[in-house]
């Protein structure tokens, strides 16, 4: 008899985003997989068996996890944030589509997050108030071109625009790439921020514009948020500013 | 001294998805402000008073809370899924920017649930896997040449697309021309799925395709998620099909 596969999102950062869906599924599962920093945040439960590995063998961790929820056990592979947003969820189906037949059998959960863009919001203020869109800046996987051809459909649509992975030791000028390419499209002082290890101590909110963001402070652990014709600045006195998209149309 | 004002996600349907830090702040607040069936989430607490209102009076409910923490009391407006995401907290900032100047030094913080479109990807598979955008069709606030501009971008740049209020009596059509509009931009074999009333009793997902999908079975309990080209489907015997998108680019 096969066993059950979560892949539960742990939410940005430390426990407070933890879901109770998250909660019981950690508790109930026998293997916990995925990459170390993720697993070293599930607390420790005597029986369980802990399988850390690097960021780059995300196929491998999916078909590791399958062949044993294929035997029998109940898995649960970790994933900062939300599972379903550019992490750990479609890695594992993708490892299903291209794998044995009986694992389409298999009794497979997702245990949805809250996903660092919302949390990186949520410090804002409500940039993600109104359409926007989420774009990976990783290409790894797809042609640099296709990622061009999001940014600027973005732009032109007055999405908001979250942006993944905007930054890498391969590729540390794809973030300004990226800023160039909006210039194109937005006007100077569309609003930029840049939430920085959102949720953990050294947490970090810059906020600026498009014509003055300095790409050098992106780094790995930096969500970056364009806002849309409509997001606009709250002044404050001896406080940060808030950002909100309004809900009318720019 | 004033107080705080909480705006707190309580992720969709049943209490499964309410994270740690929604249930603090639900815990530590004296006042309970939200859309009726919302507040009847909040499991009742002594001394705790709720005030549930129509739907229809976000900016005075909005007010009514910042009135509330202006005067001390510790006050927690509540949304289903994330108050982030076309709900409770753009209205809250929208309040506060237009109202008097002490509103600007009031503790306010944003607590982010699941939302919807993560709730339903979950249950779908993984169809919010890559590069995705979410738009709302309410033409309540902005015209609906607006949200034109924004499905064609969201078709011709290859997103995933969640489409939040998709239906209502005021405006019962408004999806089928959505459906009409994509169908210029999109394959027919295009992924749709309909999520309807996503954690409750009465859940039912509906895989289909833009050349097919009925506008009738859109109702306002559905979130609709198009895919892009690189949306798969894996076929299963006996149980509803997974549905993903690629991290390649299609």
């Amino acid at each position: 008899m096969s066993g059950t596969l979560y892949i539960v999102g742990l939410g940005p950062a430390d426990e407070r985003w933890l879901t109770l869906e998250a909660q019981q599924a950690l508790g109930e599962a026998q293997d916990i997989i995925g990459y170390e920093p993720y697993v070293a945040r599930v607390p420790l439960r005597d029986g369980q068996t802990r399988i850390a590995s690097d960021n780059r063998v995300e196929i491998d961790r999916a078909r590791d996890a399958l062949e044993r929820a294929q035997a029998g056990r109940v898995v649960a592979v970790v994933s900062g944030g939300d599972p379903g947003v550019f992490a750990m969820a479609a890695a594992l189906f993708e490892a299903v589509d291209a794998g044995p037949a009986e694992w389409r059998a298999l009794d497979i959960r997702v245990v949805p997050g809250v996903s660092a863009m919302q949390a990186a919001a949520a410090r804002l203020g409500a940039p993600l108030g109104h359409d926007f869109c989420a774009i990976s800046l990783s290409d790894n996987l797809k042609p640099w071109d296709v990622i061009e051809k999001r940014l600027e459909h973005a732009a032109r649509g007055d999405f908001v625009i979250a942006l993944y992975n905007p930054a890498s030791r391969a590729r540390p000028t794809r973030i300004a790439d990226a800023f160039a390419l909006l210039r194109r499209f937005l006007p100077g002082d569309t609003f930029v921020g840049l939430a920085k290890s959102v949720g953990r101590e050294k947490e970090d909110l810059i906020l600026t514009q498009l014509d003055s963001v300095d790409p050098a402070l992106v780094d790995m652990s930096t969500l970056v948020v364009i806002g849309a014709s409509g997001t606009r600045r709250i002044a404050r006195e001896n406080a940060r500013d808030w950002v909100y998209t309004s809900r009318k149309a720019g």
